[in-house]
């Protein structure tokens, strides 16, 4: 088999084997066909598509890359979820404690933030002492004893997936269902779980933007999930506003706490609660979803997710007093107000741009290499459909960087769109796709 | 700019402006574009295309990416003609001499033969001691002194096509017509002449065996040159068959030199004929096609084209006895006769096979690097249209290897296609395109 073959037979449309993927994605990998050759082929895949048995194809190949954990000596069903990312979405933050302490196995390898999303792994190192790298062994072992653990993709993992990530970052062959699908599903499904819920989200501060875009995406994804013998789900959910009151990471570990205490912003709690009771469905953990969505509300009620939160934390080394003291998180030294021009009705947001007004403030990363601040952030006082009054704070930024402001407060000053009269106010979850 | 926006706007069939292609072209040429991104830009072009002007800016960057020669040392208008690549196409052996004895200057730089096709280059070196390497001086000094001379690529002429092409090669985006355009037209526009006569084969034996690729590869290579304000014309020539009656290096030589004594095939004396016509008529030379025409049958029946040849011959170091006693020329040690097994009339050749056949026999180059044996020949008995008797000779292989000999022959067998009745005979010259 020879590259060049390949990339003319996709360049043309043609349909891949199972074997000349495999060929392509492990040659790759180990480094026989060069970047030059995975460029083009990368680029007619993007042009041309790949579909359904081509896409599963890739992902096997791409989960195969690397190391396929083999959680089988701790006992009970895996599942996690995964996001594509939005503004101030913690919910992974609350439905793993809800899922462990339902009696599922959570085995959650995260991502970090880039752009205008943040990351599962950075609002954790937000509690001090919290331990993301830890060690498979260490990982299996605080699986064991609380029944969730949360770490960052190892060397182990998908190495395919890393070295065609960057080759896409550079070759702008980003934004491509199937390439995203395997991308994503390769990294879960090496988590060696059984079943995966996938929040797929659309509107203004999502990275598919349009819904028909993110239906695309959640088929493949839920179809690929399938042909390889998982249950899978995808909700699609709205991103039009940020989730919850917070963006950035100590106030999203808060807000995390928040819920897990009974209080906390609806939304971000009704799609939490929605979540885990898509998990424990899926990990024939209850009967149906909406015995699910009893047994979530019930543990959260009942203290006992807050307290698998707690454990996990001191297990993978954070200082779990931070529950109780929130001023052991690092905080920021300013604040300021960006009110509104005008009276009327919030009617939409600049979700995206809220997001990169947060990493301006260095609560996000414009590259990869970028420091965070984990004390900024965002506090959002209104939410679509809510009257504003003229002069009336929108948001307050919370900073540490005098100079990093005035870019940051002009971005979030235009992301408020105002109408004369209340906006109908989107569904939070807008379809749900798969499910079995 | 950052070829990372330029390989997204490309992917999203955007277009580009001069400065952009100026910038892909000169920062990849200096290695500051690498590879990858330039593999992923190229299957981006091939897939989405390149307008006229993409096309022209593409060409101009890729001219200037090195010397463009300036002749204007050497008096007279300065022409040459390009062949897309046929089986047997030895025209520029007969037309450079012609048309530098009518006084018009030929500063032809060649390429080397590679599948199926032979290269000028190649041909040329059949001569014993005939020095294609020469330096840029001493190019001009024997085109002062005859009004022709044949070298190869040198390193100075058009880097970024050498770099590009070996790119396309490795990933599958080389049958791109503007792309092709742009190789071919930076390379010979770098000769620094006034006007270009392309012939653009089609046909079995043709890279472009559709005749509305051909017509589409003509239309942009002579807009583009005539976009870079040189006179252009292409004639569009059937390539169903080989022209004349060899394939095979010291045999093309050999009919090239029988054609300038007045004897020779007819198709191979008719087609230089044109070509040099038009080339005297865009050399303004003469002043119509027509006069062209008569201008260069009388220095073939004169015998001023022939000694032409053989004075560039002995200024570029070649014995030029070899126009009087062809067994200077390297030879075959064997031949053998393809014999029809039926009766009937020559319908169709399968042209592109008869290359690869001569190729096979070491008479060309399956890669680059392999080694040419010059000797190696195939005689052509019968033309399309001709009638076939059962057991007569199709062809006559004149070879040196006998472990190479069955594949080629069974090869060449397969080649001839008989009917029952005389099939029409295709003309030579199809269209001609351009001309101004």
């Amino acid at each position: 088999m020879r590259a060049v073959d390949l990339i003319r037979k996709k360049r043309d449309a043609g349909e891949h084997s199972r074997e000349e993927i495999d060929y392509l994605i492990s040659a790759y990998t180990r480094g026989d066909i060069p970047d030059y050759q995975m460029a083009a082929w990368l680029m007619a895949a993007w042009l041309r598509g790949l579909n359904p048995a081509e896409a599963t194809a890739l992902t096997e190949a791409m989960l195969h890359s690397g190391e396929v954990l083999d959680l089988s000596d701790v006992p009970g069903k895996k599942v996690d979820k995964h996001s594509t990312g939005g503004v101030g979405d913690n919910a992974s933050l609350i439905l793993a404690p809800i899922v462990a302490a339902g009696g599922l196995i959570v085995p959650m390898i995260s991502g970090r933030g880039l752009g205008h999303t943040g990351g599962t792994l950075d609002k954790l190192e937000a509690i001090p002492g919290f331990n993301t790298a830890l060690t498979l062994s260490e990982f299996r072992r605080v699986l064991g004893e609380c029944g969730m653990a949360l770490i960052g993709q190892t060397a182990e993992i998908a190495p395919a997936d890393k070295k065609i990530y960057a080759l896409r970052d550079a070759t702008s062959t980003v934004e491509s269902i199937p390439l995203i699908c395997a991308s994503i599903m390769s990294k879960k499904l090496a988590e060696g779980i059984d079943a995966l819920v996938l929040d797929v989200k659309t509107g203004s501060g999502a990275f598919m933007q349009k819904e028909e875009d993110a239906v695309r995406l959640a088929q493949v994804m839920v179809d690929t999930a399938q042909r390889m013998g998982k249950k899978a789900v995808a909700l699609l959910t709205d991103m039009n506003q940020p989730l919850g009151k917070a963006a950035g990471h100590s106030n999203e570990v808060i807000e995390a706490f928040e819920v897990l205490k009974g209080r906390g912003p609806k939304d971000l709690r009704d799609l939490s609660i929605e979540l885990s009771a898509w998990m424990f469905f899926l990990g024939e953990r209850t009967a149906s979803v909406n015995e699910g969505r009893r047994l979530a509300e019930s543990l959260v009620a009942s203290g006992q997710a807050l307290e698998t939160f707690q454990e996990c934390i001191h297990l993978q080394g954070g200082d779990e007093h931070v529950i109780d003291n929130y001023s052991l998180l690092p905080g920021a030294k300013f604040k300021t107000d960006v009110t509104s021009h005008e009276a009327g009705y919030l009617a939409a947001t600049r979700c995206m741009d809220m997001g990169i007004a947060l990493a301006m403030l260095e609560g996000g990363r414009a590259k990869k290499e970028d420091r965070i601040d984990h004390g900024v952030s965002l506090e959002f006082h209104k939410r679509i459909g809510d009257k504003v009054e003229k002069g009336e704070p929108l948001v307050t930024i919370h900073y540490n960087s005098e100079s990093k402001l005035p870019a940051a407060k002009k971005l979030l000053e235009s992301s408020y769109i105002l109408a004369d009269s209340a906006p109908p106010i989107p569904p939070q979850i807008r379809q749900i796709i798969g499910g079995k």
